[in-house]
């Protein structure tokens, strides 16, 4: 897998100068390229390092003097970090897995397969499932009762489709991502002592014994188009209606995305965060690492949130988030300040106190 | 898979009100039913929805006015919730495997089956151990050296139970689930920094270069009756006794248990909770999503955490606690006031200290 | 297997007392002991109820008076929790399971397994892949194409290894984990909202709606020697260049470290830690249990950190951590101080605004 200076340029549609003829096999950081390397030094920071490096070529921003840098040929993009999409895209070698159906597989003869799909040794297809064109499934998968994977989708090691989970098209989901489970509802004969607290926002009642009930989960869980799953992460089947996930939504490693919950399009979840049963996430919004998302509430289109954001009540849209609790940015900020000058307040106050009720002691 | 209204009524113990021989085969949401769904309308606001769906009869709550609603059936429910409780288990399809043990499974000849055991395809079920009657296994499980999973339980896809551990009857584990890891406990030949740290509060000491040497696990794994595991959860085993979890526990996704836990009966641990080495959970205690507990501490009784709260010392019996640190309810609540107020304060105090300083300058 | 007292203690390198021919085959907690355990008793108050159990023989401190505590043997530690690790190793009996290579194992012909391998139960080993002597991979683990697992390592249970992953010796993986997967990297064709929150600390700018477009992970992981991985922990491969952890660091269950990543050596990381991409943490370093750490900064030799504590920013070497974010721990303990008494403070500057806008109300 080589290409020339010239190739990469055209599928990026961006721009080629010097000795566009040059070939390439991979990318490099600037000091760890050799010859055969296309060197990444998408920023003049970067670029200084090309010399303790063996890199003919590079890509480099826009109106980068790429001769000025010792390089034979450059790839000048206006927008570098989006042409590492295109780039790392060209170049990946992938898993190495061979085409095909692998005879250790098992699947039902009432199972679907179109055209062209392959999976890998000891993953196993229920009655009912149907694979999209394209689609490529790993070792150890498994895909439940009536449940649908879209085309061109991969499923990396061990994932996990339970009964009535369908993906759109180009679904991509890592390693051990466990989807369709049962949600997490559970229900005490009486009024329970968690249903109280909610009412009075801190009173449990009585702590009589409870014993919990299992509420079953009927829904599925309904991926659109151009999804992915992180490794690890769980995403639950809903209660009477299905768990949603809108096209184009990309999720991180140890998410866990609850019963019922339905997230909009196009949004960046990432790693450990964690949404409740029931929430409803609009489009485009990025939760950063570690958010938690009390259950039942909503989250608008575009909002933001701050890396440990814990989310207790309902954020209107277009809000960036940070803290515990989720506050407005630039609120949390300043309280984060007043943190490091607390201790200094609270002597201050008892200063003042004492100047105040006794002012002569001041002179 | 259908059933009567005066079925399923009979069988929640529960009133059935019209023409109970409607024949309805799932349940749906009021806008989402057709003739054949029994609608869930459990409150009134949901009930107006009726009139958007096709729905012929409908759950209630207890004095409905169910004509009204245009309905030709009703299931009237005291606690709807705990309703849907029955009706979700009488409807549920499940993963819709076939019964027996699969040709692929590789069962040691030391181990022991009761009767009416399902075994699916792949799954490992290792020498000395026990699988109780009616138990369900799916595909990709494995059943470690001497463990015992109860009567009339369900490990769904990718479960590995290790070796020593023993599960109650009616044990669930979801997908990926992961019981039975070593602990992770490791020691220095010296003081550690972290032991230090903890003497002092913060003086990690010198710092010299320290490796760390494992202990090894050599409890297992004790789980009581009813007990339910989350997708991708892990417990680990105990150093020398067992790690345990306690009769009609549950517990959600992607939640850590460590070694030597011990976890009461019938409590509730949310998605991501995180319990630390040694720590003990008494009855009936509820943790909030995301909930961190650090090691060799003890949570009493009946206690409720918030969404994200970190315990970092022992919890009293009772108590509803939230916030990091974890602190009761309401002066949480209390504290999350101030944060919104802080800035204003700390310009409170600068005001005050000007006009204390120089009375004057007020005028 | 049983030993000797005298046996075990030549194998710690301690001193054995009173009568060091009995035999035992475990180890238990003073009452749980019966006649052939070694009770373990590292601290005064554990050797009171030694008289409650059974207990012929205890390890016990150094200055101990073991016969006034009724036994007729001892083992004198100097460090007795050091002392564990040599203990739990002798007694530890496993997961039990047959050495050699199952029949249903899939192994690539162009892959490479050195002397005493022994591969579990439907596993697979793709090609190109290199295991090291005496290593052990239990059932249903993947080593991916080019993978290299160093010698005397162990995979237990489902183990997820992708391609380009490279091990040092003694490597141990729980239950579960997956390394290597895709790092979680997108980017938008246009400047996106969270790329202008970071500019401006709050302001996402216009919410056009964006989507994302993958960066592959080209790079693997890199492992050191003597590194332990929990169960259903993730780590992400590199961009470009590696992933790495360093030698003899130890990472808990379901942690999460993101592509690029470079850990030192000697780190511990706690349960549910999260590392976002391209942190570079230190040597020695020990994450407390729920850690978080923003993408993009770095963390020095030695740090620190406390339970649940959010690392937003870089943390020099030496310190010791805690908090949202996180401070150093002192301050933070004045915080959390403070929290408790803000009510008050509240309070007291209301009351002394009164009094100091009308001072004579107060007479």
């Amino acid at each position: 897998m080589s290409y020339t200076i010239e190739q990469i340029a055209a599928a990026l549609g961006t721009q080629a100068v010097g000795d566009t003829g040059i070939e390439v096999d991979g990318l490099a950081e600037p000091t760890d390229a050799g010859p055969r390397h296309l060197a990444l030094a998408m920023k003049p920071q970067f670029a200084e390092s090309l010399k303790d490096g063996g890199a003919r070529a590079a890509v480099l921003w826009e109106d980068a003097d790429w001769q000025a840098l010792g390089l034979e040929a450059a790839i000048l993009a206006p927008r570098p970090r989006y042409a590492m999409s295109g780039l790392t895209a060209m170049l990946d070698k992938g898993q190495g897995w061979d085409d095909g159906i692998h005879p250790t597989a098992v699947i039902h003869g009432d199972a679907r397969l179109e055209k062209g799909v392959t999976v890998g040794p000891f993953s196993v297809i229920a009655k009912g499932a149907e694979i999209g064109a394209g689609t490529v499934i790993g070792p150890h998968c498994s895909v439940g009762m009536d449940a649908r994977i879209g085309q061109m989708s991969l499923l990396r090691e061990g994932v996990k489709i339970g009964a009535r989970v369908t993906t759109g098209d180009r679904f991509i989901a890592q390693p051990g991502a466990a989807i369709g489970g049962d949600g997490f509802s559970f229900v005490t004969a009486e009024t329970s002592g968690v249903e109280k607290v909610r009412e009075t926002l801190g009173d449990r009642g009585e702590t009589a014994a409870q014993s919990w009930t299992r509420i079953h989960s009927l829904g599925g869980v309904e991926i659109g188009d151009d999804v992915e799953i992180g490794a690890n992460t769980t995403v639950d089947c809903g209660t009477i209606r299905s768990t949603r996930i809108g096209r184009g939504s990309k999720i991180d490693n140890l998410v866990m995305i609850g019963h019922n919950v339905e997230i909009g399009e196009d949004c960046l979840l990432c790693g450990q965060v964690g949404i409740a049963g029931s929430v409803k996430v609009g489009n485009n919004v990025v939760l950063g690492g570690k958010t938690g998302v009390s259950d039942n509430i909503f989250i608008g289109d575009n909002v933001i949130t701050g890396g440990g954001t814990i989310v207790l009540a309902n954020i209107p849209a277009g809000r960036v988030m940070l803290g515990y609790p989720a506050m407005k940015m630039e609120t949390t900020m300043e309280v984060f300040k007043g943190f490091r000058r607390l201790k200094r307040l609270f002597a201050d106050v008892a200063e003042l106190k004492k100047t105040v009720s006794n002012p002569s002691a001041k002179d």
